[in-house]
């Protein structure tokens, strides 16, 4: 039985289309530098927000009308709401989803009774997956809700409770391992502190490392390869969250030698709260060789909390789209909806709205890219701009010929520097214009 | 001839005194800890708001009156300039001073000409130092203020820029070597970028660590054994510096193999700016062995730039001076007043009221910080918060003897974690205040 | 049967106290400026944090242990829960409280039998209010979390609503005048836009109006002459709230004449959010005769949302006192606390060490308030600064006496103003630390 | 003799255009609901950062190179760049401009010799405006730069300096008035206070409406017609603007009978800073009357400082436009590039690339705006969802025959409200979207 009965599977009718229920620009076949648009940008929605999320705010509680859902922590509940799920998948054309183990299956009242619940909705899944072919991006425990994790997981100060979640991350890898997950995520979740005058943050970061190791020595175990992911955020739930921006994270896998086993997950909302342009987060990542998925949502740039809305800001999706071309890709990672519809959006229907325009803005946010790339736009500035270090002294710095001293002779010498170039950022903002025009 | 003749040698009153020319609480010999209040903090006063600092701001020119100053770009006005800062620094029984190298000198019209008017400053300097006892903290080279530098220095475009801040910073070093400097400070200026469309932030980050081992280089050849820092700070002049906060900078030391050559010099506003507490940049410093040296200042946590006010909230200072002697003090950095007066606080006078404000809010903060741990007050509630790990299944987790599996059979037979206990946030707040109240 | 056996009404024991369940600061009877200091604060406990806040977060569901809870929706519960609060209102002495309806009773399945139950629960809090003496400092309407107000209450798209708003708000002010209450709130709760895409902002603050008419004409009625006040915050839970700060509630009290009927409650937070120190809105509604009541709690100035924490800063806590002792108090209005423990200090003690902190704040900070008023220390300083307006052209200007061409022909005469004098910020951030020193 | 040689006027060249010294989309004559394109915008062109801007910051000195300008403060220098500025005005098709008194005319030794100086270049800007037909949007007057004003204008503490103001502005209300200035606008400038212990705000704001009083006095007299302005931003250079945002405006502006002689001039930059978006302000000025005109450009917004960069993005040239074609158009205001070049785009072509993109911006922004309302894509929406205010108890409660007691009656027989609809808030970002793809 259709939960979506009215709802056709979502095709691609092409930017005149005035159907909002169709793809104006997410065309997955169409090729952009030589690949799909599905194996671009390899759309995955959360199960968390789109199937459990309910509206509900610090000032009231949901508000989401969702028939198909009794309403019931029972095991049949959750495996009905999966199989719902996957029609939602399926009829957006979504090739991957995401999950937290709680998210599919309630807790029990042991743990080996939510171990038991987890497997019997991950039958579902499985099942589910191989009937339409959507498949698992990444999974991922969340060790933040239950109240046994409100000083943290891997940094609590209650050495029980980080058993407790390393006994949750294990079952979540072995499920993820079991679904074929291409990815492990780790966010945050209450893993900082409120207050530094209770706190021992070294002690802390050490335990953490800690069960990252751990983590990296059972995937081995099992047998699971995919990519380990951490996810940057600066605060909220805590005041400060000790994975703040991609720097602080990259900081921490270099200080505790897990750079060989992780990767980033990079979240826009997170991004903009650290202070971050997403493109910088991008880029950042990107050159280190730790681009590892996206959390694809957008905040309001006015507001100081987690809005986690989906992005359809084409320029926002245009810069996303620009630095991931430029770092060669997602690789295993994906753009994954980590979004929810408003609070005054609670009708299904605004599940399927929302999620096209944001696919539509990242189709669209790809094409400007890689029009703006095939014309060597930026690119060819760029390389002009910095043209003075591809001989001469330049090159003599970047080749470690000349110290100091070498340097203060050639100044002496020459009196001067030679003259700047205009940096034209408003010529380039009307460039890039140009292609958002032209696309 | 005194610029000051109506100001005396600022002396310790005790906090009965209402001479708001006197010290209340910073009274140098006094011990804290074992140690002199004069060792703790190594006070120093910058050469630029307090001798250079105009009060222009992007509305309006300078207001600042300094008689001794007769506005001329000459050296000889920079040398008298330089007599009249050291009796001020001797009024305010500051040991230390830091300055830019076009702080204390004018530039010439050639880099030969600049050199040469720093030197013939920098006896003045050397005379000085001898004459008055105080010392050089540190030495740094502004490279951000002459227009060459608009791109950056060692990030710059411009392969010549970077042969032009080599040659200033190998002068600067050298004199700072000469004058005795504790340390060599690079606060990153223009190194980040306004637009990533124009930029090369890979390209970049590679010139910023060669110019870096270049300086390292030059330190070994000179003997200059001095500590190198860096200083954070998130953004501003440009839209993002890539020294953005102590995770960003450790992050980049720890990439390019610096971190055995280099420190942090954290300043208050600056993380502040960057979303973070100064005692949590603190203690995150502290814990990677990389906390350096000081910038005293506070911020308007109202306002979106750098205020560089004079701190005087014993809140903030009990929390500096609490991680710092948690950190075992600043080795040879120094709690370096990093702060202008404001625009409307134009007179001479008002420079003595800002700093001996703010030292007084310094040596109560000391006071408040060594009470509180004499009394164990926050640390005895740390350790029994975090007892757990020193038995049972934390002490196994701790020293490496147990994994997920063993965790997981742990808590499988367990069923739940141990209970947790408050966090006690605001008991802890309200202990904080009640040794305000008793210093 | 006690809900705190082992907590005993707080007392005065004076700064040398280290019993955490004393009074260190505030002492009722203690005269300050003529008048106790239980009545200069009028201290009020809020319901709903205190009695119906459970620590939920947007990350996970409630952390609070409270014992005489059993969790339901009955009346009874609600009852005894009352008769609870009671002993916590008169254990921390505090001589008022203030509510929500739906705090303190619970929802029925008609409006008829929620009206019913408020009643039920009224009785209690009649009885209560007599027993003990507490008092009644303003009662309010939630018109936020039940799912009907999502697209607002006064300002909704929905006129059922309205109107539905319009009955729980008779009742509410019946049920305030019933028990005494000296005044009556309007929060905004929703009453803003998420989007401004979908809303008509004019037709819905023409709607708030007629909605605040109503409440007036209604309270003439009933006789109800309680002061009404609506409360600035800028935004949370919509992106823009309507009385986004003091300055916009007396715009909109101004365009639709209610200035009359309408005082503002000020809280801390919601200042901060709005960009502005709490003393600013104070002395702004003061000056405008418009200083109602506060909301006394605080943010956390690195966070983007309402966190509603016990303030404990004695600069705030002095500034806030300075004003209100200079508007000449909070008139029918007190210091009301609209806060809320942290989610990991679940414990009901928490509730006691919570309020005692900032009790003492408060009355630490009124104290040092009163000093700096005694010793006229920045008020004769702000009297002389204007000393140029008491005669000369500053009086004729005053007296309205001189226009342009006045002011021209004095001034082309006179050449140049008068020179100023130093704003001498950082002198009076001094001489406010000397109060915090002496107090 | 040409400044700008090789720059030809510039053209309309159409979306396909590469040439980047064309419109691509600005099109003066082209109609768009009625008006041409011309009329709808008004631009202007700020005589300060155009031609006074130096690419300054609080780091470093100017870089722009401008051939034409000679470094000195001579009236001559003035008035040459005076004839500088007209040709640019026109090759860049603007038909107004915009300036304060020391932005066009150096001040000389006296008030007397700086309004001498102002006449003379007047002389040169009134030949300039009937030889080129550019005309003067407003004038103001910078009450700001100079030091004496370094405590406020109309709102200092020194009787005097509110004289000097009131020359200053009696002088350029003439200049403004005999080169037909269509506006005069008061921005605060220094109008606000750098900290409350020092201040007296009540005195402060009793002045600055004692001096718009003086300004409206004066208009009578020399029968000057156009429209006063006063501007809203909320910090910087001040803590605290009195002009915080629209709301604070129009508060004062009520409180003390001003409303009828003045309106807003709103800019993006300072809607952001204080927490709105540019379309809530436009849309809350436009529906109390009080929509004058437009500075347009951008803030930064991860950035907290006035970076007043021209506006090139679609989403906000189409929100501005969108209101101000709901509130009937600018009348005697305009889009007046309050905006500079980025101190990195130093040469003079940079502030023809600046201003044609953002011209472009707003043509497109424009065109976008016209379509939706053409196709009324959000105003169908707007009004079905607020349609039960149309009739039955909506329209009772509007028209003002029912209160309270006739509300809960018609409650308490309905049992609940209406149910609500969704918001759609996604639905109609993916419906903007579609109008800025086919525009």
């Amino acid at each position: 039985m259709s939960a979506f009965p009215d709802i056709p599977t979502v095709q691609y009718e092409g930017p005149e289309s005035d159907n909002p229920l169709a793809f104006r620009w997410y065309n997955p076949d169409e090729m952009v530098e030589g690949k799909s648009m599905k194996d671009h940008f390899r759309f995955s929605i959360v199960y968390w927000h789109t199937f459990r999320g309910t509206g509900a705010d610090p000032f009231g509680p949901g508000t989401a009308v969702r028939p198909w859902d009794d309403g019931s922590e029972s095991v049949q509940n959750a495996q009905n709401r999966a199989r719902v799920a996957f029609e939602l998948f399926e009829k957006l054309q979504a090739p991957y989803y995401a999950f937290h183990d709680r998210d599919v299956a309630p807790e029990g009242s042991s743990l080996a009774e939510t171990n038991a619940n987890f497997d019997a909705v991950a039958d579902v899944l499985a099942e589910e997956q191989k009937r339409s072919g959507v498949k698992l991006l990444w999974g991922t425990a969340n060790m933040f809700s239950n109240p046994r994790f409100m000083h943290g997981a891997a940094t609590t100060c209650n050495a029980d409770v980080f058993a407790y979640a390393a006994a949750q991350v294990k079952k979540a890898m072995e499920v993820t391992h079991r679904l074929g997950g291409e990815n492990y995520v780790f966010w945050g979740g209450r893993e900082g502190y409120q207050n530094l005058y209770n706190t021992d943050m070294k002690r802390e970061l050490d335990h953490l490392a800690q069960f990252f190791h751990m983590a990296v020595d059972y995937a081995k175990q099992i047998g699971f390869t995919g990519q380990f992911l951490i996810e940057p955020k600066p605060k909220e739930p805590t005041k400060h969250q000790y994975d703040s921006d991609a720097a602080a994270c990259l900081n921490f896998l270099r200080a505790y030698d897990l750079t060989d086993h992780f990767k980033l997950n990079l979240e826009t909302n997170h991004a903009t709260l650290a202070g971050h342009t997403m493109m910088h987060e991008i880029d950042y990542a990107g050159h280190q060789g730790a681009l590892g998925s996206i959390d694809a949502n957008t905040g309001d740039m006015l507001l100081g909390w987690d809005t986690d809305q989906f992005g359809t800001d084409y320029y926002l999706t245009t810069q996303m789209m620009y630095y991931i071309l430029k770092h060669g890709g997602l690789g295993s990672g994906g753009v994954n909806f980590d979004a929810k519809v408003r609070r005054e959006s609670f009708e299904p229907i605004d599940l399927f709205y929302a999620h096209i325009g944001s696919m539509d803005a990242y189709a669209k946010g790809l094409k400007i890219a890689a029009a703006i790339r095939a014309d060597n736009a930026l690119e060819s500035f760029i390389e002009k701009r910095y043209s003075s270090w591809d001989s001469g002294i330049g090159a003599k710095i970047e080749s470690g010929s000349v110290g100091f001293a070498d340097l203060e002779a050639y100044m002496l010498e020459k009196g001067e520097a030679e003259a700047n170039i205009s940096g034209r950022q408003e010529l380039l903002e009307n460039v890039v214009n140009k292609y958002i025009d032209r696309v």
